[in-house]
């Protein structure tokens, strides 16, 4: 080895950029993951066992059908081509599978701002919040308090400046606002005043609809706007498992579609107690469910955004209460996105709940297991992705913010291995052992793809133990909770112009202090 | 819906059977995990891929070849056919392709006690500790210190008890005994002393295989019943990555293999330094590198079981650091472990590494990621899976014991779904709904899944948050550390007879107290 061989120089000569590169974050081409990555290489069903769904699906559909459809929708459907006696409707298979013909497979869900656009094309894999927690977890006290109005808008403002989380479905109910139409109409606002990302919440009520909407074409800047981009979906539990319609959430759907939001059909049964007990029993209701929500939606209106949401949850059998955290949890989910590729319809359900009470080790192995195969099956829409906590109950902003980091590696994991002539590196090796330099420090690979490449954490630690102890042994919730006021610290970017927010207040009782 | 009901007269009647079944722990045949469970549902690679590495490393091993071999390497491996200029052996595709087809694709690695042998066959996935670590990490007093023979113990003895844990290769360095011979002549007894399950040691010097052999012929009862059951392995970091042998650890490997110990082919490249910083690239070099090590191995003895090592660790390139707990490298690993399954060799790889420095929410989405991805992928040895933190640089009991939580999770998963008419569910769906009862937690199927299908956890908790105040806001970390005293507190049940115990201690150092 001499310092005249290529490799030498190439090392020598290019430390200080090296030294450069490295301290300079990526710009954003060059980040290595990207919300929308492809997912899919995980495939916990064979295809013979997916298609052994898909017919138990349609064999439910046909002979026991769906109870508690509005008139609205017997109507709508019966015209269809359902049969409805009993108080059910019976879905023939024929009708299923013209759906499924009509169905939207590429909806986009927008953003307020066009950057953060999701397009569910695909395997094309998102993680954001979702939920309906009742409580606030405190991590300094350790405590479990009622969850605000101003906790949503600071959920929403993080997840703005959070670029792992792609949209911000509504992770906590607003304990403090008392009237349900103005906690519906506070919650919209909240979430929008916060984040220019996709917004998804749920209305309780039919009525709420209406005046949802007007504030939302005022945001928009007229319906017509509003209508070109939506960018808030609704969750609509239209199904109370077992194989029954929700009357009243059938009800806000048709509001929702007929006001051109997307929806999101949800189907949360829990194995065990609304569900069958076992991981493909509860994958085939929740798909029976699923499909005739989707023969409803089309039957409305033919092609509206529907995300598919099967959302089995997990049930501790011991106690009969809900568990998220569990494997069975992640194969649930797991196994729904590997249903949604079949059919090739925009999918979404629920990943990363924690059954922990606080953001710890075992918060940490839960909200990764259930997330990475979501994300390596191909889920589009992981809801409930981060800072969910007490099996859906607690909402933590400092889990949030490290769920971020942990969301990172998990989208490195989809984005996969890249196998070309350049990634063999063939000749690099052979270059590298011949000429002598014996190691790949210095090599032009290297530092190229130092960025373009490889995920690094914002909070999490890989100092050694030395460089640890020295710098005081810094706890991961502490620093949480230093990023969390930092980032709280700064008015929000999504907040309104003075003269809307204004218009805003004076149309409805905004409870959100200016 | 009427009490007569099929079903509402099951739930009654089953309620008193159900409560005496949910407290009953699940007897073993019951229960829903247990070791070797097939994985290989996860595939990273193509079919193509998988087969452009193969065709990489192939072309390196017969163009670039190893360095480094000691003499009686070169002239065993020259007598195969390789050839041997300028200090290095390459490697003609046929003779590994003539390795591959006589290495032994299932051998069991027995542990002292029958019950827990590994079976290495097809995808059969095994969890266990593994390393290096200088340090044990307090959690008391969130301390690194020098790790010692009885942390080694300790840590066996802990790992016999914890059944997610499938065996116990020494994870930690006995920094108290200075003495090499002595060192890994404790180690072995150490680890004897604590577990039954199979072992793992790295002898530091060839002389050391000698005086240990006969340390287990004693423990096994002589030479024969030792080579009939050999139940401990030899970690062999045969390579210094890139492509160069490790002179010294390949002559240990000899004498381990004429002792009739299995081996462990142990390729630690790290991506981005001693290995290309691509990921294809770094599974291409070690994949190149174990070839070598198995055409070595069949070379002295046909068939000697041999695992197949390719361990490529992650690097950050800020700082040039090792780290373990990034999805680059959960993605080698995986990687690593479709490239066994290609060559229907029995393989390991690390997984299960956390880069924090103590038991948080960090090292528990580290350590699940990994290991998670190892098991769907199929992985035959996960080593390192459980206790490890500081990129390997520390070992900490309570996290060990909170990792057989995970463990048990990660095993769910790797179970898979089920799918088959019974568990479709589809008769007892048409049933809860029909009859009215409405709900499937009275069923008979309910009651008989609730154990054998359902893992649950054993320090992790799913209460509500009232409850979790009422009981104190008891933490994780208390609660690992009561159970790991709790364990500690009784004699080790591997402990040597009296008489056995005198004659070890009579023909060697041992640091141990009796």
């Amino acid at each position: 080895m001499t310092d005249a061989s290529p490799a030498a120089r190439t090392r020598k000569g290019g430390r200080t950029a090296r030294r450069v590169a490295r301290q300079a974050a990526p710009a954003p081409e060059q980040s290595p993951i990207s919300p929308g990555l492809q997912g899919g290489l995980y495939r916990p069903l064979s295809d013979s066992e997916v298609q052994s769904i898909h017919h138990a699906a349609l064999e439910l559909l046909e002979t026991v059908g769906l109870s508690g459809a509005p008139q609205s929708g017997v109507d709508l459907l019966t015209a269809k081509g359902c049969t409805y006696e009993d108080g059910r409707l019976r879905f023939p298979p024929s009708l299923v599978e013209d759906t499924l013909a009509i169905a939207n497979r590429t909806p986009v869900l927008c953003g307020r701002d066009p950057k953060n656009d999701l397009d569910l094309s695909g395997t094309r894999v998102h993680f954001g919040t979702a939920g309906a927690a009742v409580h606030m977890v405190e991590v300094d006290g350790k405590t479990y308090r009622d969850s605000t109005l101003q906790d949503l808008h600071d959920a929403a403002r993080l997840c703005e400046a959070l670029e792992n989380i792609h949209f911000v479905q509504r992770p906590m109910v607003a304990r403090d606002v008392h009237d349900n139409l103005e906690m519906d109409l506070n919650t919209v606002y909240a979430c929008c005043a916060g984040t220019h990302k996709h917004i998804g919440t749920s209305f309780t009520e039919p009525h709420h609809v209406a005046p949802a909407l007007e504030m939302l074409h005022m945001i928009a800047g007229g319906e017509d706007a509003w209508r070109d981009r939506p960018f808030v979906s609704n969750t609509n539990c239209f199904v109370v498992p077992p194989m029954r319609f929700a009357t009243e959430a059938c009800e806000v759907m048709e509001e929702c579609i007929r006001g051109g939001m997307p929806v999101l059909l949800l189907s949360a049964g829990m194995a065990g107690a609304t569900a069958p007990s076992t991981i493909a029993g509860a994958i085939v209701q929740s798909v029976a469910e699923c499909l005739a929500g989707l023969v409803y939606v089309n039957a409305l209106r033919p092609g509206h955004p529907a995300v598919f949401g099967t959302w089995p949850f997990g049930l501790d059998l011991r106690t009969g209460a809900m568990t998220g955290g569990s494997g069975e949890q992640a194969l649930l989910t797991a196994g729904c996105a590997q249903m949604h590729r079949f059919y090739d319809l925009p999918g979404g359900a629920a990943a990363g709940i924690s059954d922990s009470k606080l953001p710890d080790m075992q918060a940490g192995w839960e909200q990764m297991c259930s997330n990475v195969m979501a994300g390596l099956s191909g889920l589009n829409m992981v809801y409930e992705a981060a800072g969910m906590h007490a099996s859906l109950l607690g909402f933590c902003h400092e889990s949030l913010i490290l769920g971020n980091d942990m969301l990172g590696q998990v989208q490195r994991c989809v984005r996969g291995i890249e196998v070309n002539d350049e990634t063999l590196s063939v000749k690099e090796i052979a270059d590298v052992c011949l000429s002598g330099t014996g190691h790949y420090l210095g090599t032009e690979q290297t530092l190229a793809r130092m960025q373009k490449d490889f995920v690094y954490p914002t909070l999490g630690s890989r100092s050694s133990p030395k460089e640890w102890e020295e710098k005081g042994k810094q706890e991961l919730l502490p620093k949480a909770r230093a990023l969390k006021e930092e980032l709280l610290a700064k008015r929000s970017p999504a907040r309104f112009p003075a003269d809307l927010d204004a218009q805003l207040r004076a149309k409805f009782n905004i409870h959100l202090p200016q």
